[in-house]
């Protein structure tokens, strides 16, 4: 019996070409889209090992795990894009319980038609931010749906980290007396992508935090073992966030307007659209709620990190059974930070 | 100062309401979306947390770690929907290794418009799934996108899990002379999402098979540590999965038509749909791929097993440079079963 030989197919067409239905479709044209471009661009043993799944050794203890899906639109925005992104905010998930970035999962849900110039420069991002902060993307699965059904691409990742003995952080652990810290200015990631949706070109480009954190918490959680909550304050901004932990914590809050850094060209663009920049999304900053007597030691380890230059203390927790959040304005009034009522910026991460 | 009470907001409308963007925002909307429908759905200790991750404590050892997307269309079809789908997929892909599955994470991608009774019937199905599997969805995710930018919904799980000592499972490992086996009838997901995709009526219902295999695994790899191969045929079916096995491995592989059970309702809407059940896909079967002294053995496991009973073995490999997958067919020739080369059926998971 003769065999005819496999056909060996030509290489993906990474300049003009264009995503289609058989990319997702379980057969040879998905098998070469996984080895050409998401193997190689993440070329990590784990995920060389071509199988549904990957495996490595993991030590006893503690263990988290997180997931975030991005639907960011633009795709490419200043600072970043949703490939970094996809990788940053799910390691700050996993390290704002103080735990160490072990590994990530990457889910793709691409629309028809989507060029393959774009998915090239999106996992291209994607590995280096995944190399950079040294979390491998070990394991990843790829879904194309028809046109008009999504939009461009979405991505799902999930992560897994170790907490270090002893390290007991979560959003439940606030208490009255916590200092209230923040490692930066509020509302650069919100106000970038904002400024490139609506097309304004303002003299100073903003660009989005987008960062991963793990670094700078490692070294605050070597500091200061007892910390209480880590939390990075990305939908919502830092209001949305403080509420949330005032509501698990059962703790009321009082900060002050005036303490909180915001870069004057992210406080002109909110005036211009209409935002409040304690809203907006951060995607490269974190809140620290721990004990008053840490509060100076975690500032000069966070001002000592690249990303944490602008870290403040900007109030404390205290006790109240409506759990409020409140800010003395700069205007010296007071005021009730409440929770975003109703929709700020859709698509933001 | 007197502080305005906290208006306590009405319970979601899980009758006639609809998601909106709101509940992808960050705001008080998607906290409530999160308390009311997945915590509540899902409760678990982990999930209860509250935070933007779960954790719980670990063994040392092997762990895998795997992820998919589920885009299916329809949501919900004849032995299942996207929610129940979400977990089985998953727990597959962890099983697959012979690993014990621990935890899932889920991120959901839902359309601006999509009905919450319909999400509330996708998250329930989804809950129950994970506690009849005993695998507990431990952290989540919600994006909302607008309405025309989605299709109803999108799901995106990861699952880890820990793998036995000794126990070596991956598609590279298969061997001239082992032997092929699959756990029972092929194609009968795939004909039952097309049947309804299809709206055709058939006089018999054909139901998906989609369930978790992790306990039929765990009692095969209690049997016979040594398995060599074990995959799920999803996307692409049998032929396509086998092909992967093949040139992951450099082995030939020969099987007969004639030993693949595929139920003769199958058989008939395939014919009728213009498919074939070999590339099919199936969403609670699986392939075993080991040496031939211990495929009885691994035969009366499975049989044993309720997701087992038609349990068979096809074939063996073989060596062969060009690592074809071959075929005896029912009428005594020889085919070469080759990769599905262009697209048969989108959306299938």
């Amino acid at each position: 019996m003769t065999l005819p030989r496999r056909a060996h197919p030509r290489p993906l067409d990474l300049k003009t070409g264009r995503v289609d239905l058989t990319h997702g479709g379980g057969g040879r044209a998905m098998a070469q889209l996984v080895e050409e471009l998401f193997i190689k661009g993440f070329d990590n043993e784990a995920l060389n090992q071509r199988n549904d799944q990957a495996a490595f050794d993991v030590p006893a203890g503690r263990m988290v795990m997180t997931t975030d899906g991005y639907v960011i639109s633009p795709l490419f925005f200043p600072g970043g894009d949703i490939g970094s992104l996809a990788v940053h905010g799910t390691v700050n998930d996993v390290a704002m319980a103080g735990a160490v970035p072990l590994s990530l999962s990457a889910g793709f849900i691409i629309e028809e038609g989507f060029p393959l110039a774009d998915l090239k420069r999106i996992v291209d991002s994607m590995a280096k931010a995944s190399r950079d902060a040294g979390v491998p993307v070990v394991t990843g699965d790829t879904k194309v749906v028809e046109k008009g059904k999504g939009d461009g691409i979405f991505i799902t990742t999930a992560g897994i980290g170790m907490v270090p003995a002893g390290v007991v952080i979560s959003g439940d652990r606030a208490k009255p007396g916590d200092a209230i810290l923040i490692s930066g200015t509020m509302g650069d990631h919100g106000v970038a992508v904002m400024s490139q949706r609506e097309s304004l070109g303002f003299e100073t480009a903003i660009l989005s935090d987008s960062a991963a954190l793990h670094t700078m918490v490692a070294e605050m959680v070597a500091a200061v073992p007892g910390i209480h909550v880590l939390r990075d304050p990305t939908r919502g901004g830092l209001a949305a966030t403080l509420n949330e932990i005032a509501s698990q914590s059962g703790v009321g809050m009082l900060m002050e307007e005036a303490l909180v850094p915001v870069k004057p060209e992210v406080r002109g663009a909110c005036e211009l659209l209409g935002l409040d920049p304690l809203y907006v999304a951060n995607e490269g900053k974190l809140i620290c709620i721990c004990p008053e007597a840490d509060a100076e030691t975690l500032l000069a380890v966070m001002r000592a990190h690249p990303l944490g230059v602008d870290a403040a203390r900007i109030g404390a927790c205290r006790a109240d059974t409506h759990h409020f959040v409140q800010m003395k304005t700069a205007m010296g009034g007071m005021r009730v930070v409440d929770w975003l009522a109703g929709e700020q910026l859709p698509r933001i991460c």
